[in-house]
């Protein structure tokens, strides 16, 4: 039976940008991230299949929470405010600590072709999610791609300037607002 | 100084799509993909850093090319039709050689996580390339970045029908085409 490990996720998440930020993402391993956590490796390759992926921990939760969002948007609502109701959904599951490690765990990445690749993946990945679950309301192509794109974009402008220092905002409000703001753009494009 | 290899480049990339196609990515080495095209190991490394970057073969220069192409257009161009002019530029430049083996080689890329990643980087390295020739025109945020991603999504959209057996249109005017329908799309979000 498992031990009870309080938080594990989050405690092997914040060990791991930690160690990365200290000695390196090469030089760190899966040992030493579970045991900077006081935890045992089996309980770190529960969590994650590898040291990568704790980077990129949450896509899936990421993409069914923006997923969800979109399908608990109102019949009659228009492909921009069941993306809007995505974007609400995924933004309000952010926690203090997420925003905290964000600018180390985004440098860590920066510093890898390999893990740049993996983050566009993730991306790409979250677009192909909301474009599924727009079609899925009967939104058509390329209505749904495009608003899908919009929704990324509106994402991860609004992460960006949620983690900044100086922000003051909620990430809600802050990807509600440059959602409004691309869609905007759409209208000057021509 | 170097033997005279005409089209080597080319050479090694049908070499490799064909190697990969019969006995798997993973199995195939540089040194069979060189003997297959009739070249030395070390004329594929002038061409290309490992033989997963054949499959990636003119990233820089498709970024060139699109770039190059927004540049050309008219100052008065609005930020769509330097896309367009982008665009064009782009898909003018695709051969039939590189049609015939396109389906293969998304096969091979479709089959390994590390290279659908990698060619997820390669979209957002374009859109990146494309918001930054929109800027240098003028063009505000988040227009340009909006107007950049219709702009890759018409070029991966259209290299889809492009590719597609039945298909008798040209990729220009596939592109074109699908960068007029984003537009009227855009038009629909809400």
């Amino acid at each position: 039976m498992a031990r009870w490990e309080p938080n594990a996720r989050l405690r092997l998440v914040q060990a791991a940008v930690d160690l990365f930020g200290e000695q390196g993402y090469d030089s760190t391993t899966v040992t030493q991230i579970a045991e900077r956590a006081g935890l045992t490796r089996t309980t770190f390759f529960r969590h994650f299949p590898d040291k990568r992926e704790v980077l990129f921990a949450g896509q899936e939760e990421h993409a069914r929470l923006l997923t969800a969002g979109v399908e608990g948007a109102p019949a009659t609502a228009t492909p921009l405010a069941a993306v809007a109701a995505g974007l609400d959904a995924l933004t309000s599951s952010f926690t203090p600590e997420q925003r905290e490690f964000a600018p180390r765990l985004q440098s860590v990445v920066a510093g890898h072709a390999e893990l740049r690749e993996r983050s566009a993946f993730k991306r790409i990945a979250l677009a192909a999610a909301l474009t599924d679950a727009l079609r899925r309301r009967g939104v058509p192509d390329p209505t749904a791609s495009l608003a899908a794109d919009l929704g990324v974009r509106a994402f991860t402008t609004a992460f960006t300037q949620w983690i900044a220092p100086a922000n003051d905002q909620s990430f809600p409000a802050l990807a509600r607002h440059c959602l409004t703001e691309l869609h905007g753009a759409a209208t000057a494009l021509s």
